[in-house]
């Protein structure tokens, strides 16, 4: 098991995306008005893709279009301080081309009530995890 | 109640506050060889001054020093897409005024193992909330 500098587990990138793949919410950094900003947002991971669908004329919309951006999931216990965490940067594209708009449309994800919204794939370039163990639980226990 | 143009509940800056109180991991927007990552943090917020401790030389120590920066705190629940989220954007600076450092070390934050670690306060000059609503859930029933 690969450790990084402060003792936490490295995770490679296939469990990264197998991690990603059953959330269903991230939290994207854009900029807004020159302000960074963080923003929790549904997806969906499709193939090597993070599906986001955008409000057209939203802060999110106009951030996001061919941006350079950071989205990151994690499922970590407030209490015990364990879990894990996944932070992708990639590149941030308008999904425009009729046949993977349809692919994307017919794929499951719940709570998408903008039919008339962009969808944005970001791709996922820069891929890094790590577990964290609770207080007292040793690493080679996991 | 203030909605904003998604029909989300507006939070006021001290509920705001009130919520991230109350919380202890958040999400840090930071640059990493000039691209944009996020990470999950162990803060508290102490007066209107979220507080970190960074590991010296660390990607983080390097990249919150006098930067502006984007931090969040959330409580949302994946299946029922109810819960709230604040975004906060200020300056981040380290805390050398030995008064203050003591100040800081005598608070309660628990898994706080880098005894050398430096401290970070990041100020709350822009705080904005939301509260996410359960589908199915009216508005007027909160």
């Amino acid at each position: 098991m690969e450790l990084d500098r402060n003792g936490l587990e490295v995770l490679d990138r296939a469990e990264c995306l197998r991690l990603v793949a059953a959330s269903t919410l991230g939290r994207l950094a854009l900029s807004s008005g020159a302000l960074p900003l963080i923003l929790p947002v549904n997806f969906l991971l499709d193939r090597d893709r993070i599906i986001v669908r955008t409000s057209p004329g939203s802060k999110l919309d106009a951030a996001v279009a061919n941006a350079v951006v950071a989205f990151e999931v994690d499922d970590i216990d407030a209490l015990s301080h364990s879990g894990w965490s996944v932070s992708i940067t990639g590149l941030a594209r308008e999904v425009t081309d009729p046949a993977d708009v349809a692919h994307i449309a017919a794929l499951p994800l719940a709570h998408w009530s903008h039919a008339d919204g962009h969808v944005i794939a970001i791709s996922t370039d820069l891929v890094s995890g790590r577990r964290l163990l609770a207080a007292g639980q040793t690493r080679s226990a996991s």
